[in-house]
């Protein structure tokens, strides 16, 4: 069969740019022989051409590289949501297909974009936006597409992943694996949006768009990071059998969405809990399915280029633009969340307490748990720490939030209390998801 | 937008032809709402229609339901491969998309089925014919097409699965654990096609065409099923910190691939250690990606139903019949593959001989190892059994499958020996495929 040359120009040459360029040359055979195309990359669109390999086609000129009528599809990799987001504008208005990798920029102005490529008959493909090489967004858009979904539990910031990894297996406080973290490339020099769990977050407002047939935009998200973990807490938990993850939570009650970000115990038998380093996990609760679960290199040149690579496959092939058009599941053609307020969530809770070792403490957090409707469900105390503070830690059975921010304040002016309470949530997947 | 009503015809109303009944049922409106897509089973032709429901529109002349020109895509669920050989072959002579869960059929006769399909501009969708909820095929076809896969490492089996983990969590005896699957329904009254390997090779046959661009057949599948299991071999696995599954493998070594089936231990802290019961997962290693795992239920109503409706979608939207024209990874365009003959096989072994307690036993057993290049990783001897047979289990490093065969001639000759020694293969996964 004769081979059909696609010419495409490139955003960025970023470590994801570059990895495409790697994988459309190493695996340019093995693509043609599959799909019949072989892919020409056009132009490199880039801030300094001095700083990229001289055998890739350079240019500064985005617009010009945009235009050309030899580029059919433009893969937007600079990140960002200004250039980036002109350059996506320029190009569907030209009625050319976009792939991209920004989530910020999808988080921030999904719809809009959304909306101006089906105005122009062109696609956009952001496999790269999330779990970078993990097909979850196809899972998504097809593989799962006749499920009601239920909930999503995903580890999608390998960063974080990585930080609460060092802290677990090797002890290392959370500033120790910070600093491991940048030294080895997981964290950038300022990782805010990774640690404080915006990434996380903007991820999860893309999967479960997909998910729930709902627009969820970051905003609409409880966010508590990973920066203020203590590594007792890591500790405590290991010994009570769970481990603790930064995790990005979607799951219905009712007609209702519950959507959070935040570091949570994962029980040591729990597949997440075997998710470590870098690497991403994304757990989908289907009313046919029952638990599914994908998992892979959640970050990384090759890893987010292969998802990059795939969707310029399929867009080439028509099989994107043809399911874009079809398909109501974009953030243009969805409904607001109903979001269920934080307060009404049921979770079970791990609480630790550092008190004055006096007679009769524990009576009077128990007492104070039972008014507001919450039950131990095991319990933890250590022997005297040099300060005189004694660790109480605790897991409860299912209570509402907003009963346990209330407990919280009472336990807290308690006179044994030395400090405020640290509160972390618990999570029992599958058991507390699937309907099958 | 408005709603397009789609006409199918579903041949087979067994476990999973009532899931797909379901879905479309239960789900319409959510289908109708994400792809405008309404599904009308117009036919449901049984061998006995006083054996289903009566809401359905059931019938007994396969033939006429096939040729409807309301039926645009027709769904076969009978399994077999007579009677559904046939009627795929009228399907796709009248131009009509096919989507089947028959693994069976596309082992025995897939590239003439894809051939024809190909011919009369019709797709064939498979997604239920292996790992029932998991979109692995999907992936291999989409997710990961830009990656060269090194490796594929499955739990695909459910029934075996279930067994096994029986075996290894209450000290089952083989006999007892299928017993208990039969009785569960996970296990069929004959179920040599899933103990004896034959179902998961058949998998492995589907998944490896698709993910090495080689047209793969069961014959070509070195097959041990769990069949021959002991149960001692179970709990010494433990004791060296593995666990027994049934694995489907296949990797690449240079051009040649080495395909097979058979019990495998698998290191405790490996993700596909934590895959239990009826549960299925498939490790992929791909040249970009590095590891990836997609993990669900393998088998079951709605598990595969909710694959066999997302066939449907992706067929009534275009998309499967416009990739299937482009693709070139059915069995029908790929060339026979060159295979890696089992005695070239290089992998580590586990090793169990019942012997009389003589002393210099194990000398003699090390030294014939050592005379074959294969040296010990690990060692374990118990006391004395009432029968005076004393089980030693070792482990080696990695030896080629052919010096080990000759080894174990020469060791079941030592005097000492009580009977035939038990050897089983290790897997390293990931250490032993991510190129990465």
């Amino acid at each position: 069969m004769a081979e059909r040359t696609v010419g495409i120009t490139l955003l960025g040459c970023g470590v994801v740019g570059s990895g495409v360029a790697q994988i459309l040359h190493d695996q340019g055979d093995l693509i043609a022989c599959r799909t019949g195309l072989r892919f020409d990359i056009r132009h490199v669109a880039v801030r300094d051409p001095s700083k990229h390999p001289k055998d890739l086609p350079l240019t500064t000129d985005i617009s010009s590289a945009i235009a050309d009528p030899k580029s059919e599809i433009i893969v937007e990799l600079m990140g960002g949501t200004t250039t980036a987001a002109s350059a996506i504008e320029q190009s569907l208005k030209l009625g050319k297909s976009v792939v991209t990798a920004n989530k910020s920029l999808l988080a921030a102005r999904g719809p809009e974009l959304f909306a101006l490529a089906r105005k122009h008959d062109a696609s956009i493909a952001f496999e790269a936006s999330c779990a970078g090489g993990i097909p979850i967004i196809n899972a998504l858009m097809q593989g799962l597409v006749a499920n009601r979904i239920d909930a999503l539990v995903g580890i999608v910031n390998g960063t974080c992943n990585f930080i609460l990894t060092q802290m677990t297996k090797h002890a290392q406080s959370y500033t120790d694996a910070l600093k491991g973290a940048q030294a080895a490339g997981y964290a950038e020099a300022d990782p805010s949006m990774d640690v404080q769990g915006r990434d996380a977050a903007q991820k999860l407002a893309i999967l479960s768009s997909l998910a729930f047939n709902s627009l969820v935009r970051e905003s609409d998200i409880h966010i508590e990071g990973i920066d203020t973990l203590d590594a007792a807490d890591i500790k405590y938990s290991g010994e009570l059998g769970y481990v603790i993850k930064l995790l990005a939570i979607a799951h219905r009650r009712g007609d209702q969405l519950s959507l959070r970000v935040h570091p949570t115990l994962v029980h040591q038998d729990d597949v997440l809990a075997e998710v470590s380093g870098s690497f991403n996990a994304v757990s989908l609760f289907g009313s046919a399915t029952g638990h599914t679960l994908f998992y892979g290199r959640g970050a990384g040149k090759l890893p987010t280029a292969s998802a990059v690579v795939s969707d310029l496959i399929a867009t080439a092939m028509g099989v994107t633009p043809l399911a874009f058009k079809q398909l109501r599941i974009f953030p243009d053609a969805l409904p607001p969340t109903r979001l269920l307020p934080i307060e009404e969530l049921t979770t079970r809770f791990y609480l630790r307490m550092m008190i004055k070792d006096e007679p009769g403490v524990l009576a009077q957090i128990t007492r104070v748990l039972g008014t507001h409707q919450i039950s131990l469900a095991s319990f933890l105390q250590h022997e005297l720490l040099d300060g005189g503070a004694v660790p109480i830690v605790l897991t409860t059975h299912s209570a509402k939030e907003g009963a346990m921010q209330s407990a919280l304040q009472e336990i807290n002016k308690l006179p044994p209390l030395m400090s405020r309470p640290v509160c972390l949530r618990i999570i029992d997947q599958p058991k507390e998801f699937e309907a099958v």
